[in-house]
């Protein structure tokens, strides 16, 4: 085990004291409850999982939980076998038929954003559910999928308490302004160290 | 629906299609499998919460995970009821004594710190465990609580095919030189709306 001498544990004990009293003064300060829209975007990693992160978190406190995918096969297969063990407490719509990279039609990607934002509306509807994620909804708001002040109009109709997780990189400034709480996920480094060589000004 | 004319379907189609033949050149050249370390920093949420994200998808993809928590108290109290559920397939060691800003003790924090870093080094051990959380040892290494080299060392000689998520904000350079991925989550905005003001040069 490491010396410590006493010395260093006298300023250690009033640095950490000076920092719990901060803390205890932020906590006391936020006494407001409210259902909160939360953004997770940037080109980093991390933005779906975190949401999906929440969701666990909320189903542990016993809520029930809505997810809509609007990205056809934008998820790893993990997540929903996962989530099914929580059974009709994750009420869960991926769509099939929906906007995907891999049909160029526009307009069926028009109508597949529009089922998929109609099932979200439905779920934010649901006075059962605590927590709305919304899947790479910025995907279809940054190609016009959706008309966003529609969309802003009903996230901010929404019931007070009712949680919504909006992903996607790209987010709309417009969506920005109206979240309580926006977090960027950035790629600091994505270095496949066999073969792939780090490159000035990519990755350092 | 919106109406969609034929030129503008035509381009849209053309952007698609190069996206697609884009991604699917990308995805061609990765082929090499290996257990990556990640690092989750920055000063935003969602560092943890996106940890339990990878759990919960390898949970879903039927393997093990093993959590170590460095800090105590530093989780809400959701994940460790939801993750309950997944039975004996999650390996969770919260350091029950260990280092919390309630206590000023700097003896105390190191020893908590030294244990909770056995716990990991057991759970990287154990082969039946596909991905193992440290959540906050950044915190750790950030206070000099354990030995960066030491700690890298370890991470580095791990079997090829286990997974190792970091997360905490502050993460030394050592650690983002030696990871394979690193992402940071940033504050873009954080903004109560009642009662608490903008305020420039801090959340806009």
């Amino acid at each position: 085990m490491k010396q410590v001498d006493e010395q260093v544990e006298a300023r250690h004990r009033a640095k950490m004291a000076n920092r719990k009293s901060i803390q205890d003064a932020e906590v006391a300060e936020k006494t407001l409850e409210k259902g909160l829209l939360l953004v997770h975007t940037g080109s980093g990693k991390g933005k779906s999982t975190a949401a999906f992160g929440l969701a666990l978190r909320m189903l542990g406190n016993n809520r029930r939980v809505g997810i809509v995918q609007f990205i056809k096969g934008a998820w790893s297969t993990g997540e929903q076998p996962a989530l099914a063990v929580f059974g009709d407490r994750v009420v869960w719509h991926t769509m099939g038929e929906g906007f995907t990279w891999e049909t160029q039609d526009l307009k069926r990607d028009i109508a597949a954003a529009e089922r998929a934002w109609q099932k979200a509306v439905d779920l934010m509807q649901d006075e059962t559910i605590a927590l709305v994620v919304l899947d790479e909804l910025n995907i279809a708001l940054r190609y016009d999928y959706l008309d966003i002040d529609a969309v802003i109009t009903t996230l901010q109709a929404r019931r007070p308490d009712l949680h919504v997780v909006v992903t996607g990189r790209n987010a709309k400034p417009a969506l920005l302004e109206a979240a309580d709480l926006v977090t960027e996920m950035t790629l600091v480094k994505h270095h496949f160290k066999a073969g792939v060589k780090a490159q000035a000004g990519i990755e350092f």
